[in-house]
């Protein structure tokens, strides 16, 4: 008898989400039955979309039930099997994380091959993962950024971010970034190539954009909301384009908007949100272009590992306040 | 020698424009040369958007110039001629209003024929003019709204809300008006054919609009911003969009916006700002499709006409306090 450890949502959060709102629990695992397969989970994602799902109001995200598992993206190996085709030993992405076991249906599970892409089995969780089809989407589909333009990406040494503003510059844009500490912006300019980074603690962030932004800045990825969503406005060319990824800023804390969103009408700008679920699509065309672009060495990425599941719900509360990791954070689990 | 009376901007306003912002000054009209007309004017028009021309700072309207003449949209006749083909006694509209005469170049002159289209002189200034364009344009080509949809718009009654909202009807969506008073509320219910409308000093927008549209809205036609916008976010089905068309209620004092802006991601909405000259070549197809409506009388409208030209400064403050009248307003100057 297999047990597995899991998080459980126990009360849902008002406000900043606290330790007692959660509980790590036990439970025996089932056997998997036709058409199942069991899976170790080794490195589970934590994702600020995981906030949405803890409150019951109607959202993109299908709330997190109270007294359940939470769940969210893991990579893990196949222990047993009962679906044709799958071998024990593979490794498998698929949407039951916040566990050490997991019991998955053939239609959840996708086989990915670290070995092939060169790349840790956590990278699709990552960079080619949900958050990397995010960046990619967010900039050529929504956005649909052009050479030529200058981009500002907020939470840029974020998992999202860290790779929305290296696309861009491989689009042939010029990027501007905003972080949270000083190691983050040297990060992005040193590393990453971004033609201008700031640390948004350093003054008034729409001050900090004009100077970092002299010509003013086309299109503005969004994952903060707030302040950052105020600067860019401020900041943008006529008909700029907002791709509202995320705006974290909001999803603890009710705050007033921007009080220069009139600058919308007569700038002509487009703030236009969404979800990377409704882009599922472009999922092969995304996978094909950043693999070859990890292949080839252009696009860099950084991981914060935390071990171990009982870490995981301060890794997800780090994640929301924005911490001083960098790029995606997972947890592993084995 | 003719001398014409003709508002000036002698201050720039902070905030509220008072009438010592303004001086009503005389002039002596020059003869017209080569090219150009002598217009005497008969109705002038007076919009929000010519606050934005009473500041310094950048914007898609250039701003006036102090101690010079104002200007905008008005329709004349015309009186005195250099121009090959332009008979005296042409209606013309053209762009410099705020004055009783104007001497007008060629490229600048619109011939309007309100005998063949059965309208006022005026009506170019509203239903046939920059307001209905702007109406057309908001719905046809920046929300793209769509059979069955359902839309709500703000500053119902006004110039451009009420052509969006009757030419949405013909579109064949549902439409949700809010408005000023009972009196304005009863127009667009009981004559332009609106499915509900509300008073907005009703209570809270948010719920009024909830009450008003039980089963969401898809678009948003937006004249006001602040809680109408509010309001509509909130009540906003999935990739919903919102036409931002103008946001009076910024244009004088500055507001914190909505604090429900991180619904915009969740719901992944798409707002975006037009400003109508950069739509002028929709003018034919408008022009075409709303003078049959206005033929057939399928499209209603009303304007509020004050008189002489020392009543204008009155009759824009009033239209940007949002004051007791319906329909366009204009000043006739004859």
């Amino acid at each position: 008898m297999t047990v597995s450890r899991e998080w459980q949502l126990v009360r849902r959060p008002r406000g900043w989400p606290v330790p007692e709102d959660f509980r790590l629990a036990e439970a025996e695992v089932r056997e998997p039955r036709d058409g199942e397969v069991l899976v170790r989970n080794l490195v589970m994602s934590v994702d600020p979309y995981m906030r949405g799902r803890m409150n019951d109001a109607k959202s993109y995200a299908a709330p997190y039930q109270l007294d359940q598992p939470m769940y969210g993206g893991v990579v893990g190996v196949v222990e047993e099997t009962r679906v044709d085709g799958v071998e024990v030993g593979t490794t498998v992405r698929h949407g039951l994380g916040w566990r050490e076991w997991a019991v998955v249906p053939a239609r959840q599970l996708e086989p990915v091959d670290p070995a092939a892409d060169g790349v840790p089995v956590s990278a699709y969780l990552g960079v080619l993962g949900m958050p990397g089809l995010t960046a990619w989407v967010g900039l050529h589909d929504i956005a649909e950024v052009r050479p030529g333009e200058t981009m500002f990406v907020s939470a840029a040494s974020g998992a999202v971010g860290s790779i929305a503003g290296q696309l861009a510059k491989i689009a042939g844009l010029e990027v501007i970034g905003a972080a949270g500490n000083a190691e983050k912006v040297a990060w992005l300019r040193d590393e990453l190539g971004f033609d201008a980074a700031f640390d948004y603690h350093d003054g008034d962030v729409t001050q900090l954009l004009e100077r970092a932004a002299p010509k003013g800045i086309d299109t503005y990825f969004d994952n903060v909301g707030g302040d950052h969503l105020r600067a860019a406005i401020a900041v943008m060319n006529p008909f700029g384009r907002v791709a509202a990824c995320g705006m974290i800023s909001a999803y603890n804390e009710s705050h007033p908007g921007p009080d220069n969103l009139f600058q919308i009408v007569g700038k002509k700008l487009t703030v236009r949100g969404f979800i990377v679920s409704d882009h599922a699509h472009r999922e092969p065309v995304f996978r094909r272009h950043v693999s070859g672009l990890l292949r080839n060495g252009r696009l860099a990425f950084r991981e914060t590992h935390r071990h171990g599941i009982e870490s995981a719900l301060d890794a997800l509360l780090d994640v929301l306040r924005g911490g001083q990791h960098i790029g995606k954070m997972v947890v592993d689990l084995g």
